[in-house]
């Protein structure tokens, strides 16, 4: 795939945002967050004697034990590639050699070519990536209250991932709802190339939709057939079903992203204690032999094919069975995947995530330790990481927003530290006398506006200016901040004629009946 | 100081937590969080150069520049040490040799000696002890409001302290000010002592006030002049007044510490952008330059006293000038304070912190981005961990139990994470098929009870469920486990023995006129 080093973006990372010069008026500060490396180490949970050992195993659980994979014709692919398939169970046992043959050919890094070339998303190591929450039947903000999503409602968080540079790809954030099945892809997939010039998402829900995603990007974006799968312009999600089955779209969508080498996400999602076993080591162990098994079907339906190993395993509430994020177990288990995935060198994602019914101190906290336990991990990808309510069923628009503000922080460590003379500024301290202060040094002025990062929502006025102000939370301060930036919003220039691109092709489709569901 | 080999606790960190072995039921899992080590690398924001280059220019400000010290024994110990004084000014110039040499004697790990040996503290590089909020006039609960601390408030946070293993050590809260000055320290320690059996504090507010909670502390733990003195039983917190100045009461405070054998937490609390330069490295160098001031009046005083490095450097919000916390500048300095510890090698406190004025989704996340980028940084003692508000004018008691959550899931990071072969669990992977389920399996039958942290205040139940039970918020559910833990409190065994021990002499004390405020 891609050679990161020569098809670098003609934009890299902005440099110089922090004036170090001594120019009067610094200019204003930039929240510039397009291409972000992680800088902090990888952390460990795991001895490499371990990691070796968890990869051994799932290598062994596909080779004697097995996967159910409900799609004849994914079953027809690992047994032309040697794989032991019985048809009456639907059982696949895939021998370690073929398993070893997809890792040597699934690429370590690629770029995804966004809509603009500024916003590419590098899928490598030590690249770190964030989407907002995906996947919600519902939404909620505290003007509307929690419904079920509409198109109106996606659109919205596709503008304000548009907004957010640290928001880096598009993704399916909530359902809508008001659109049928059939039709749906063409207007979720419409949103995102007419408001957004970000990476797109096409949901792996059967190769006729899938195909129509992808004509629409090539449309939108002038691209002949040919150099639409030459690189990555879209991804998809493919959840496998824990323990040990891919069903039909999952299968089907693995197939139809890698023969049009467009990138597939394979995500186990194994809940310790219920869908995996319960200790850490184990649940990884079932989520690496089956993320193996989805990464060996791509690479056996196109040697190359993009791919990005994925992790969604959490624990449950053994009170209650149902799925908390944020945990200790969570981020173990995430940091253990950072090392499978640095094991088998592949880009990788993790993510936020929160069990709350309400965007409360508990969400903040979910989030916040499942995204540090991601940041962490080294996770090159994650997804859910603003706005993610109730395990997933409804996405929160004051969450997005208070959650980004967490993005941006870990965004701003991202930027070097200045260390140099002047920013240790002993010419500086020479200057202040004990009881006096630094506001007004010509070292302060002359960096006063580039300073510092300026929080989203917060709040530094005293007790009794705040209780006159309306005692207003930073969950009330937040849905101020969602309704401005969607008043004020104006797509990407050059968009508008996206819509002249595609909407003949979405008349025509639709004339035709649309497309199926697979499901 | 002490060998931490040698004098290691008799009761170390427990093991055996998780149940591995094939029990079929095993035990519930505690929350043994008594003894933690960190398991993250620390990061780093500057190169090793640029540290060197902090380190060298904090001794020229020291050496060229000074600091102004109002203590006239101070100066005269500065002065007998070979620092230039300035009596006109008050300004001291303390010679590179005279500080290298106070960091050859400072030691560079040592043990706080608790009521409970089992509570010890572990100040060395590695260990990580957790302390809430601290020093706020104000306290405030969801039930009474906010309202200026009483000693009836300070004895609840001493038991909520006491309740919560991974509250490593009790400290001056809030301020009961209810109780006059010159007794209110008779009031604090005696809480602490009869209450908790925790690593105690006392103000250092003047050495008639200092020697009488030294005293009261000898008395409760049955120690000798001699004995107490040879080891730490009890700490402050020393904080500069920046930009290099020693007030009274600081300077006095690590002069009597020190002579006593005792701990002081030196930390200067540089706001960049106001009492410091705008920049990192700035606010780092001047930061350093006070805390060695502090670190050499205190070997002057004593040679081997044991001396924590404090960083509390945060930036301002350059709009309004108020403190801001959790900032990404707020972790770069914390980490750049952790190579700077490393550097000199001492132990070392960090902390937490929030500006909001009230328990929300703000205080969550900027205590939490305080608090990872503390253990990010390998801070030794992190205080204000949990509670704080206002940028310390209140403690929150809803906001201590929230945080708390935090601090546990972090502790529960420190534990290790099994990878052996029955933690794999390629047999349990084996039992269950595709479609099935791992709640029954022998493997989650022998480890359910203990497989998990269980969260303190987290709901993971369904929109509908929470909903009907009245749609309470984290903060809400907080409020009744605080109410609860305060009303079955029951201090440890052996203290009411204490109270025995110490009141004769608060009787004798008071009846003399108590001790006057150092102010």
């Amino acid at each position: 795939m891609a050679d990161l080093e020569s098809q670098s973006p003609r934009e890299s990372r902005r440099s110089g945002r922090r004036a170090t010069g001594s120019a009067e008026v610094a200019p204003a500060r930039s929240l510039a967050y397009r291409r972000l490396t992680n800088p902090f180490q990888p952390q460990t949970v795991f001895s490499a004697d371990q990691i070796a050992s968890i990869h051994a195993t799932s290598l062994r659980v596909l080779e004697d034990l097995g996967v159910k994979v409900l799609l004849p014709e994914a079953r027809a692919i690992f047994k032309a590639a040697g794989a032991l398939v019985d048809e009456d169970t639907l059982m696949v046992r895939i021998g370690q050699d073929i398993v070893q043959q997809a890792l040597a050919t699934a690429p370590k890094s690629f770029w995804g070519r966004a809509g603009n070339r500024d916003r590419d998303v590098s899928f490598a190591h030590g690249a770190l990536n964030f989407i907002a929450g995906c996947g919600a039947p519902n939404v909620t903000d505290t003007v509307r209250g929690r419904r079920p999503g509409s198109l109106a409602d996606y659109a919205d968080i596709v503008r304000l991932t548009q907004h957010f540079d640290v928001l880096h790809m598009q993704g399916p954030f909530v359902e809508p709802q008001d659109i049928p099945t059939h039709l749906r892809h063409y207007a979720m997939t419409r949103a995102q190339l007419t408001l957004s010039d970000k990476f797109p998402f096409v949901y792996a829900r059967g190769t006729a939709q899938v195909l129509d995603g992808f004509e629409m990007i090539r449309l939108a974006h002038g691209l002949t057939q040919e150099e639409f799968e030459a690189e990555p312009h879209t991804y998809t999600v493919i959840n496998t079903n824990s323990p040990r089955q891919l069903d039909l779209p999952m299968s089907q969508g693995i197939i139809d992203f890698a023969r049009a080498g467009q990138i597939s996400i394979i995500t186990p999602f194994c809940l310790a204690g219920a869908m995996a076993p319960i200790t850490v080591a184990g649940a990884l162990t079932l989520q690496h032999a089956e993320a193996l098994s989805g990464l060996t079907l791509a690479q056996l339906s196109r040697k190359g094919a993009p791919v990005v190993y994925g992790s969604f395993s959490s624990n449950v509430d053994m009170k209650s069975g149902a799925p908390l994020f944020g945990t200790p177990e969570h981020m173990k288990a995430t940091i253990g995947t950072g090392q499978l995935a640095r094991y088998i060198g592949l880009p990788w994602r993790a993510g936020g995530g929160s069990a709350s019914n309400t965007p409360d101190v508990q969400a903040a906290q979910e989030n916040g330790l499942a995204v540090w336990g991601s940041v962490l991990a080294g996770a090159t990808v994650l997804i859910h990481a603003a706005g993610w309510l109730e395990g997933g069923l409804s996405v929160s628009l004051e969450k997005l927003i208070t959650d980004v503000d967490v993005l941006q922080s870990i965004a701003e460590m991202c930027t070097p530290t200045p260390g140099d003379e002047a920013a240790i500024a002993y010419a500086a301290i020479e200057d202040v006398q004990p009881g006096g202060h630094f506001f007004a040094t010509e070292h302060t002025m002359a960096r006063y506006r580039t300073a510092f990062y300026q929080p989203l929502v917060t709040d530094a006025t005293n007790f009794g200016t705040w209780t006159e102000a309306g005692s207003l939370t930073a969950t009330e301060r937040a849905r101020g901040l969602w309704q401005s930036i969607l008043r004020d919003f104006q797509p990407p220039v050059g968009l508008a004629a996206c819509a002249e691109l595609i909407d003949p092709f979405i008349a025509l489709r639709t004339a035709e009946g649309g497309a199926p569901l697979l499901a």
